[in-house]
């Protein structure tokens, strides 16, 4: 198990046998044993290429902003939004545990995020305020998450504001909690995170157009099906396709000069091939 | 209106014109326009006890809590688990703006609960991490409000566990946080807030018992239509009555010496005749 995944456990409380049995296993459901921590690398990335001596600061901002990924995973699943049955593989959580305890499921992992954050913060409290506001921004509202989820329920979406809150707002948090736990700038970084985050929901839109030929471990052609807003219905998969391999190039170009930019490059790289395989770019081309 | 009221506003972007527009008037619909404010008039009043100098930063733990409460307000309504109509003489949130916008105003909340302690404690980080952890303990699991909810989804409740986490957390939190942000340690506040708590819970259980002949602005009978566990209805109205009593004696009794005591049981002399008012008392006797 790696060092983000230890580190998830614990915070879900695998190793704790207090409080209502049933939350601590929805939680450890929704978190644990899948998911790729996007997020988290890319923040603890960023961090090591801005020199970071607080490693404990940067990885703390890490699990938070993934704790806080697996929340709106389970709220969105609800039935009231995706109405999801699969998510990673596994059953939903509501359709594993009921959708009372997904819903405090979502709202736990909420309040775990922060909590790890204040947790890993408190050897370093001078740069905590600062990762909070982070945190929250990238999550609330009007620009974070739950704003994008919220734009779905109003008469008129900007396919932009939409996608940017909805996904590019955690991605945007990684690459710029990296910098500020390394005490460096964070907005020079924010170009990064939100040109990966676009690239990233291009890429899911186009595997939930095509995904019957990919293992995605979860329900595919959702977006039509819920007439969602969707690249790869707007620009059909050639486009999309083409899209994404725009904002790829625009990504590598959006890192900042510096001594870990070549290592973050390659990370890049490697991470565009495994949301976009070269069967899946075959099937688009 | 109140200062509280007015910094209330301004966290739920009365002043803003920004984001999906509904979730923002749901989010005000949620937090603004009733509510006693007990919480963090509690927090206050403890900070002031404790010789608080960092207004500010007991100011924003103060709304930090209340917005946390007015989240597990929002999310405790839903159909799945109350199924609430009404909630301080209005429609409930679900009822007004749709489930998908309850959940995601809950969501929102809790964010906004940490974007504001954070934000407040930016001229003081040496207790912000401290601050954090007292709202995290009481909002999320293995003992926090969101934890208490859980016990209703689980195959048998400890009484006492469940409305320790359901309500007291919450009320322990404003006075250990009001300790700390005064820099005073929070341990021997624990107490006044757990029995406060308890006290509350009990009148809750009174006033929905007998409430016909009150008005709570929110519907009564829920309780025992529920099959919820109640203090009144294992009591009955007289002996739930005469434990509130015993309760807020043990409260007076709580308050730890010093030289803002006598005010601080003043005040909670008062708020126990708002929560049991002569005319419920005599119902119930």
């Amino acid at each position: 198990m790696s060092k983000i995944d230890a580190a998830l456990a614990a915070a879900v409380g695998a190793e704790r046998e207090e409080g209502p049995p049933l939350l601590r296993a929805a939680m450890q459901h929704a978190v644990l044993g899948g998911g790729a921590r996007v997020r988290p690398r890319l923040c603890l990335a960023v961090a090591e290429a801005c020199g970071v001596q607080q490693w404990r600061l940067a990885f703390g901002a890490a699990l938070a902003i993934e704790l806080m990924h697996c929340a709106s995973l389970v709220h969105d699943d609800l039935p009231c939004f995706d109405d999801a049955d699969e998510r990673r593989g596994k059953p939903s959580v509501h359709r594993s545990f009921g959708e009372p305890l997904a819903v405090l499921t979502g709202d736990a992992l909420i309040v775990t995020a922060f909590r790890i954050l204040g947790e890993y913060a408190a050897e370093s409290p001078g740069r905590l305020s600062t990762l909070m506001s982070i945190l929250a921004r990238a999550s609330g509202t009007p620009h974070g998450i739950v704003a994008g989820q919220a734009w779905e329920s109003e008469p008129s979406v900007d396919l932009q504001a939409y996608h940017r809150a909805k996904t590019a707002a955690l991605f945007v948090a990684a690459t710029t909690a990296g910098a500020a736990a390394a005490g460096a700038d964070p907005a020079p970084w924010e170009m990064l995170g939100c040109r990966l985050g676009e690239a990233y929901q291009v890429a899911d839109d186009l595997r939930d157009a095509l995904g019957e030929a990919v293992d995605l471990g979860k329900p595919v052609g959702r977006d039509a099906g819920l007439d969602r807003p969707s690249a790869a219905g707007a620009l059909g998969a050639r486009g999309a396709l083409a899209r994404f391999r725009e904002l790829v190039s625009e990504t590598l170009q959006a890192v900042p000069e510096g001594p870990g930019a070549t290592q973050l490059q390659a990370l890049i790289v490697l991470e565009a091939q495994r949301l976009v395989p070269p069967k899946l770019a075959r099937l688009a081309a």
